[in-house]
């Protein structure tokens, strides 16, 4: 199927486009009253998550609203796990929890590779409904926690402020840390192709904790198994490359060892500044973000103007995919996130026209 | 006063020193059962820190167990705005709050910088007890929160996983924050050459929350005023340098950037590698880290080889001071400290010895 809005794909293929892409990390959620209003309907989050069709519903809920040049599927990054057999649930006002975490060397070693076609099959069915649902408009991503954010939630049983049960057994005994993530990195290929294979045109993996870890342990507890992800990925699907993205919130100081994954973008976080980041690694991969969420509780035009400060940072050229820095915050009001999708078109349409920087 | 062990000094001022010295950030806290007990006996963490025969006890207690380069001033971040009037407490079981926050703009303008020699005379009185229970053994230092992370503080009402009060205030209404930080860093000076007049060998400023910020806005609100807080400081005192450090947690890709403030010695956390960050800024100032806390969590065997791992990483030469990256958590055995401490000083001798890298 034609698309009728491929910008985002072209510009992660670091193609000329006539506007800078954008869309929003986290895009359908709880800053959305009709987000909360079909949350309530199904009942919890997970409920949401795991019915294809109000998964296809609030997936397409910022779009009604806002002209964003990409959706993405609704879901948790801890469905992988889940499936595994660890029991997701989420606590009343808190973050996930496991009700099984990986705890004993004997469960670890149980641990098997989901079937994407089995446990996991509500997400491809939701990734067919919604392509359907979108019928071309702008291309969908599809999307999984990285190896090791997986893990640090696998081992942890949840968040955690210093990770200290993960970072026990990362110094203590990596071997289960390696066995952990050798599995994961085995389920989050198979079930990111599975994604392409249902009709995701993009597929991002999110790497949140991979900031709490040394350069050295970011080497070799994170980022070898994200790579052997990306090596693993289907790279064409429908006659059209499948780019996938990688981003590692609080990774700005190893952006040239992201960019040598593989990968085709990398998500940058508020931190680092996009043309320092350009200047590194903009010759090899498209870049992705990077607003600081909170500039959202400000007044519009101020939105704008940081907006601009993001556009203007990356400057003319191929290869910007407008974004967050992380996702965007539950009290986000919606009014500022049209102001900030209307400046981010309007001005990289004139940043072009007039060739500034 | 004549110092018996001034490696630490030396190690600040880039000298050759016979081994690498160590301390670490809150050395005398919660890991240890006699801080507890002492703790038990003041009636609550506050007060503790405001009694300066308990806040001497404490001090000192980790120095009787193990052979620390230096002694820190056991005190609070927070004493800046408390003293200020915003009634600092600690609810059980969470971090430090405020009663009275800073949420409107005249209770803003009508911020004061509080005398040292007034509230906040036990910080004093603790310091100048402090260094005679000392006699010489080791340096003292003291510390303060940046302006920055104070006012995260003060605006928030206590910790925050957004900080989305005080990024309001940053994005919305910059001219209430830049005041806030203006009388912030003139209460951070007085209070570090009080500190310093009651005998405070070298100063520490902590900038926990820098990290949150983008790159311009980390130069507008945090190292601004970091700077000035820098230039106003007394540079000698008892006929010696009094040398500052600085460290935001979450910095490491503004080395550049805090080495040129003036101050003599940056912290490293653990996210940044301590031979990159040598060959960057090194030439400039000491450097101060980097071990991952979570590594005393781990056996005996693998805290040693892992502060090998850190003082090859800085290699040969002067101007390291070997801390962790992060501080200690309560979570850490002992028995892990005193292996840390042996091996950095028996394989530092040995480095320069061997003349290894």
């Amino acid at each position: 199927m034609q698309l009728t809005n491929d910008t985002f794909l072209r510009a992660l293929a670091r193609e000329e486009t006539g506007h800078t892409p954008v869309w929003l990390m986290r895009q359908a959620g709880r800053y959305l009253p009709e987000y909360n209003s079909t949350r309530k309907k199904a009942g919890s989050f997970l409920a949401l998550a795991k019915n294809p069709a109000y998964a296809t519903e609030v997936t397409l809920q910022p779009l009604e609203r806002f002209p964003l040049d990409a959706a993405i599927l609704f879901s948790d990054i801890l469905t992988v796990p889940d499936a595994m057999g660890l029991g997701l649930y989420f606590a009343e006002g808190e973050g996930p929890r496991f009700e099984r975490p990986l705890r004993d060397e004997a469960a670890i070693r149980a641990l098997q590779v989901p079937d994407p076609g089995g446990e996991l099959r509500y997400v491809t069915d939701a990734v067919r409904e919604i392509r359907k649902a979108l019928a071309g408009r702008v291309p969908l991503i599809g999307f999984s926690g990285s190896p090791y954010t997986l893990a640090c939630y696998m081992v942890e049983g949840g968040g955690s402020d210093d990770y200290r049960t993960l970072k026990s057994m990362l110094y203590g005994r990596p071997d289960l840390l390696h066995h952990i993530l050798d599995v994961n990195a085995r389920a989050v290929t198979a079930y990111l192709n599975a994604q392409i294979e249902a009709g995701a045109q993009a597929v991002m993996i999110f790497d949140t904790w991979g900031g709490n870890l040394t350069s050295a342990g970011y080497e070799e507890f994170s980022l070898a198994y994200s790579r052997k992800v990306i090596a693993g990925l289907t790279k064409a699907h429908e006659g059209r490359r499948v780019p996938s993205i990688l981003f590692t919130k609080g990774g700005g100081q190893w952006l040239e060892a992201m960019a040598a994954t593989g990968c085709d973008a990398l998500g940058i976080d508020w931190s680092t500044n996009l043309q320092a980041a350009r200047a590194r690694v903009g010759s090899q991969v498209a870049l992705q973000g990077n607003l600081d969420p909170a500039v959202l509780f400000a007044p519009p035009e101020r939105v704008r103007s940081e907006a601009r400060r993001v556009l203007d940072a990356f400057g003319t050229g191929p290869g910007h995919v407008f974004n967050l820095g992380h996702g965007i915050s539950q009290f986000t009001p919606p009014e500022n996130v049209a102001a900030l999708v209307d400046e981010v078109h309007t001005y990289s349409i004139k940043l072009r026209t007039t060739g500034a920087r």
